[in-house]
């Protein structure tokens, strides 16, 4: 009897910040060179968007040759129910998606921005792995809400991320409320992010509804040339000029 | 009368993960080129440690020629008091650290390791240079918290993550016990660190106080050849033979 494969690894492979921007920034700004040549070795990827997951390996291509021509790489999207819904609470299984895994060959999970499975779906398959006795490689890349934590200068020792606020407009404030409540009693800072087009709707919400004296970071287009980082108390934007939210991808933070 | 210089620019300068390790794992592992190249190009630094600072800068050096000697980098160490109880809830002015960026410095803040003012003392600086007006540009390198929570499958759309848990060890189980039901009672997956000596004594509170069903993930070395994140129910780590945690910088996720 002939022993059974060994898994494959399974890497963590984070990709650019500037997915729907323009111009795009130098790959090398944002990924070091092992995570750029680990890139270049995989042939095997499970990702959010096929056509993007391309994109990025053409890019990559630019540094280094590539394992595999782009048309003989082995590509499958997770389902979009799955992009949804987010994958961590059960009920999709990702274990036929490991297939190239469990047959030894190593597999690249990549997003359509960051880090894959945080703030992103991914995490199902990230399990998958772990229960089938795979290795699991997180590689070093950029993470939006972690690069805005930072430049907030609000509490980084103690912080939730909590995704997206409610779209109805009640539900929203009442979250607000809350979040609010929970940073300025416990100290914890609460981040989270919205899609680009509703950042006005939000940034009124959050200017109307937190009080003075709570601490309000706004980090948009991180990594690009128009990167900005404001951190500011909510009276304090009340009476800015230069208030207004972009439409770019932009994480927002409350803090005492 | 003349103008008032403008403020330099604040860089989050990221450092590599490997604080205290052997053997070192290379820069460009982990830090992009434009990261490599703009810590190559600041010559004032807030920082932890100043030998640490100058260990980091003399591994930078070996990739790209510093813009002024060592011996002539103005590097002014944060006081011991902020890095002990962290420096977010006030009582300490960073103002005086920022002097070189009101006279128009560039001046770029470094932690041990990884991103500074997350996980790490730093937050009132950047604070500080937001109340002056300066621009702040955190760049990318390697954030272990981050790398943990992406490798552990667990919940990576809504987490908390929440620094040290009591020494005490009666304390220490009743924190264990609180964030266990946030994690499964809002889906929050918990993050938490520990000093690497107190590994073994958390991790025995972790397997002894945790439900079997609950999922634990540990990340240790991440980044480091010798890297290791496994994620399992408790109850399967309590039948593992591999569960011993070792005495490497290690970050702890509970989840659902």
């Amino acid at each position: 009897m002939s022993r059974p494969t060994p898994p494959g690894t399974l890497w963590l492979v984070p990709t650019p910040l500037d997915f729907g921007c323009e111009p795009l920034a130098p790959l090398t700004d944002v990924l070091p060179e092992a995570t750029l040549q680990r890139a270049a070795q995989l042939t095997h990827w499970i990702c959010e968007n096929a056509k993007s997951c391309r994109a990025y390996l053409k890019r990559v291509a630019e540094h280094l040759p590539l394992a595999a021509p782009l048309q003989e790489q082995q590509i499958t999207e997770l389902p979009h129910a799955v992009h949804k819904k987010g994958d961590h609470a059960g009920g999709f299984d990702a274990r036929p998606l490991l297939a190239p895994l469990l047959q030894g060959h190593d597999l690249g999970l990549v997003s359509e921005a960051g880090m894959p499975a945080v703030a992103d779906p991914g995490s199902a398959v990230v399990r998958a792995a772990h229960d089938a006795g795979a290795r699991v490689v997180p590689l070093v890349g950029p993470v939006s809400l972690l690069l805005a934590l930072a430049a907030s200068g609000l509490n980084g020792q103690n912080f939730a991320f909590i995704g997206y606020l409610p779209q109805d407009a009640a539900e929203r404030v009442k979250r607000i409320h809350q979040l609010e409540a929970l940073a300025l009693k416990h100290g914890q800072t609460q981040v989270f992010i919205e899609t680009p087009y509703r950042n006005t709707a939000l940034w009124s919400a959050l200017l109307q509804h937190l009080q003075p004296g709570t601490r309000l970071a706004c980090a948009s287009g991180l990594t690009l040339a128009q990167a900005r980082v404001h951190c500011r108390p909510v009276s304090a934007w009340r009476k800015a000029h230069d208030g207004a939210v972009p439409r770019l991808p932009t994480v927002f933070a409350i803090g005492a």
